[in-house]
């Protein structure tokens, strides 16, 4: 293990508040610092707040109130929190987070920056930038920016946005500026590449004339711009996107994924051709690396080589990678220069960092490794800290490849920041928020600081939980419990790209689908709030379901795996499981894992027990 | 002073950290509520953190790393933030935030849920929908809904979502169920009222079809749906929304404003004619309450009049009230049991609450008396904690009139909500963002908890604003400075409306207004980062420029005022002014008051004498 690698276990207050006290030190620690530098600020001032007032009758009431509402606070916390922050719980995206990104927060909480405007916020902006810097170096962009905002929800709008706007540009250049595009017809201003719209931008007179004849200003032009096209696998905020966007939903297209939820480029290719030879462009394509569902990881690479392959037939389209979950997750493949680690290497540089504690952790597949690699070639690309991150709500974030894209979606407003204004930090003209914490970026930034983007940081942390859901696949894979002298089988979806495990149980002979997802979609309410309890329930998880609406006939492959007839299939049309996703720090060790996992058996047991005895 | 009326000085750690004491003490408390609840889930479990773990030469190093990382943060904190916590601190809107909303948000961030679904933040999701239901009250809503959000640009994008879609609806009927708008021509089916369509929606068989074919779908129907008008005093986020939601910002349309900055509303009237006139139909009017730049308040009352003399003549338009700055400030108008206080005996409450405190200060004017009230005639309403609710960023919030309206921007994901299912506060599926901080929510609850949202609580909050701005007028209102021998008089720009008050130094006898400009420019570097500094400032303030693209002329009767001819308006077109954002709780006082001004005065003094020094 190499020197400067960080340790997980000193990094998070720990599943039975290990480090407590260290926490409670640096927090106090903390208040203190805020509190004396308000007093310091001239310290000639006097106190506003005197002896007297201190001893008013409706001051004693006011604080007593404010104690009593705290206490409800607590109350309700405690008995209506997850407790994620145990190896019981395998289930949504949460987890523990980072003692540095919360005391990081705290203490910039006190301060209350915001990061929309420098002047409100010099500080934090700064972190700000920092982290963006961070992000377009994660992705391997070399002229990139990225910023945080509210959510992947709100990246993902930003970078449709982004993509509207830029392919919109050239039929703008047409009315404003038609020498910067002569001779091209419609179809050729449409499917014109991200960079020689930015360089004919450059070049432009009056930029910010053709930017008001953009989609920004002519909201008409949205109609000619083409398809969006997404996998099933897409999270439901892309809907959204396109309805919000102006696209509206008709213009979304979904691709069916192949057996491992991956989209099919395949298909993709067959789809935008189609549309080309109706005289409909594509607008632009969403790769996504960790699907909400199933944790699946687009082969990347495959649509960036379909781009580059139809940009020399004339059909170009945008690439926004929508890596809301698995973005931090590129950091497992940089090394401690943050360098992309050559594919036959990565092995033993893991061992070595202790990213795997198991020799036997294959991973990753070579279409994950090369799907990662080629995010640095898409134009956007969504992050979220809050997930990977091991940041708390809310933090997400986007990064843009060319720094110059920005001005597409700028707006200045004179109370906060001048246009061609110099300063270092300006962050508010360039993102679809206004006012924001600058408490988000310097959680954010703390987090960055203490855990660096790479393998010997946030790659040990993401590689914790891709070992931990390694090992889950190995343990639940075909395990039997016997239920009332009945056979249950646990099933898993597919061999995990990233941290998810996707399971559903059947009984053995079962083949009537209705019957399974009943026994799935029964064992979830145990395993959750619904009739499980929250605080004094022993194993808690998650549920989805793949059903025709949203998948197609894609999960059939698994369905039939398991033994069902396409008949099934067909009636039924859908699919319930059962989704656990692996994020604690702490069960890749499989001393650790045993001892849990021993617990988690028998509470599965119980659990399939009450089911049964309610039959 | 009724006994259930809050003592503000209770409520936050205090401009010289008077508080600190019990500010530790709850901070301390909740931190060990949360520890503890960790260590006893499943009391059985190991840690998993072990005695040897704290021994590991790579625990001490990364220990370190964090307490160094917290060293640096602290550090960048103390020197890049703003000191708003101190009287002579009158610049943006930032202030001290509320003791109960920093510890709530501390507190709930430990436990880390995520609002979007129910099942992930159980406790701070209810919190949500309370806070949600404690808009709609504040708004007068019978029926109405809320929500908290990213900010207030995220709130107004919502708002014109909301408006776009609902709008088009008719349109979508006419494709897919003719039967419900049988007979209507196209003009009156852009011109159907809010309650009408969705009284329609009601009695749709299928409204997931229509609501597919209205703009959300079919983005082209945007382009029908006319002009959107805001008042010359519009946030910029205005012409963003209108770009993003596929408006474009051809489509937004300004109106000029009085000389108080209050949108014309006979102008906007006439402009709505002329516009049907020529067959453009409006699809809605943001009416500011609260205005960024100068805090003015525009006729509301006077907007609903116009919206219901034009229904009658079969034109109608949707009413959303941007209140993100002084939606809070209705609680100022509501009794003990939330109630509209009527007019007559509003100074008398004021005086018992201890709303204000000198009998003297003469809030609210009849048109803001009647603005506020008419606010519960409108379909929306952006709201920020974030700012008047005195809670740390970022928070902010839109209210619905009518709970139907939410089905026109639903969407549901599996994974988080299943459509129909009977949980008590399903947000996720209605509303612009997805994944959020269970902690703003908890920490608005807390602060609504402890604050009512009326005259014995918020109204008394922002009342100190409001007396406070009203005692900087005074104060202000043509003071004299002798510089170097010369005279420099301060002007006020108008009485303020809020708590916002604007003002400009001029030389006596100076009639070139880009000396002015240039005067006021000078002082805003002095009072500021840019030359002043920040922890080192004595005194700190913000500005902004009245300028001709935003503004159009109607800055110029201030400019009149001040001794300026047409010609040199005309030749200038801006005009720079100081802003001051009365946001501290504590200079209502007078005796406070005359202390901080005495500081504030010299201050003010010493920069105008380096800027003379320098020419």
């Amino acid at each position: 293990m190499s020197e400067r690698d960080v340790n997980l276990k000193a990094l998070f207050l720990g599943p039975k508040s290990e480090n407590k006290d260290v926490y409670t030190k640096h927090l106090n620690r903390l208040f203190e610092d805020h509190s004396e530098w308000r007093k310091n600020y001239h310290p000639e001032d006097q106190p506003i707040i005197k002896r007297d007032d201190f001893k008013a009758e409706d001051f004693a009431m006011t604080s007593e109130k404010v104690e009593d509402v705290l206490t409800q606070l607590s109350i309700k916390l405690r008995s209506k929190s997850l407790p994620w922050h145990s190896p019981r719980f395998l289930g949504h995206m949460n987890s523990e987070t980072l003692m540095p990104a919360i005391l990081g927060y705290f203490a910039a909480m006190l301060y209350n920056g915001n990061n929309v405007a420098y002047e409100s916020s010099p500080g934090t902006s700064e972190m700000e930038e920092e982290v963006g810097a961070d992000f377009a170096q994660l992705m391997g962009y070399k002229n990139g920016w990225g910023h945080i905002c509210a959510d992947g929800s709100i990246a993902n709008l930003e970078a449709i946005w982004y993509a509207r706007n830029i392919k919109s540009l050239p039929l703008a250049m047409q009315e404003v500026a038609p020498e910067l595009v002569e001779g091209k017809t419609e179809w050729e201003l449409l499917n014109m590449s991200t960079e020689e719209i930015l360089d004919l931008a450059d070049k432009a007179k009056d930029f910010d004339l053709i930017k008001e004849k953009s989609a920004r200003g002519c909201g008409q032009k949205i109609a000619k711009l083409g398809k969006w096209f997404v996998p099933r696998t897409k999270h439901y905020s892309w809907l959204k996107a396109a309805d919000i966007i102006g696209l509206g939903t008709e213009n979304v297209e979904e691709v069916d994924v192949n057996e491992l939820f991956r989209m099919d480029v395949e298909l993709l290719e067959s789809k935008i051709r189609a549309n080309a030879e109706q005289g409909i462009p594509t607008l632009g394509v969403v790769g996504v690396v960790g699907s909400t569902e199933e944790g699946a990881v687009d082969d990347i690479h495959k649509i960036i080589a379909l781009r580059d392959k139809l940009a020399k037939e004339g059909i170009y389209f945008y690439v926004h990678i929508d890596a809301a979950y698995g973005g931090y997750a590129r950091s497992i493949f940089l090394d401690e220069n943050y360098d992309f680690i050559p594919q036959d290497q990565l092995h033993a540089k893991y061992m070595e960092h202790g990213v795997f504690l198991n020799e036997e952790t294959q991973w990753p597949s070579d279409d994950t490794y090369q799907a990662f690699k080629a995010i640095s070639e898409a134009e956007t690309v969504t992050i979220d800290p809050h997930k990977m991150g091991y940041i708390p709500y809310s933090a997400g974030g986007i990064v843009i490849k060319d720094t110059r894209m920005r001005e597409v979606i700028s707006y200045f407003a004179t109370y906060v920041f001048e246009k061609g204004m110099d300063i270092p930090a300006l962050l508010g003209a360039f993102m679809l928020e206004g006012s924001k914490a600058g408490a988000t970026a310097a959680s954010v930034w703390t987090a960055h600081r203490t855990v660096p983007l790479n393998i010997t940081g946030y790659g040990k942390l993401i590689g914790a939980g891709i070992e931990g859901a390694w090992n889950l696949h190995k343990h639940f894979e075909n395990k039997e419990f016997m239920v009332n002298g009945k056979k249950v089988i646990l099933h898993t979806l597919v061999q995990p790209d990233f941290n998810m495990l996707d399971f559903s149980f059947n009984e053995e002979g079962n083949t009537d689908l209705k019957v399974m997802n009943k026994l799935n979609h029964d064992f979830y309410e145990e395993a959750s709030y619904v009739n499980g309890g929250l605080y004094d329930n022993d194993f808690i998880t998650s549920h989805t379901d793949f059903a025709v609406p949203e998948y197609g006939n894609s999960p059939f492959s698994y369905v039939e795996r398991l033994g069902f007839s396409r008949a099934e299939w067909d009636k039924e049309q859908k699919v319930t499981v059962l989704r656990a996703c692996v994020l604690s720090p702490f069960i890749n060790d499989l001393a650790t894992f045993d001892e849990y996992m021993e617990k988690v058996d028998a509470a599965i047991q119980r659990k399939l027990e009450r089911i049964y005895n309610r039959k």
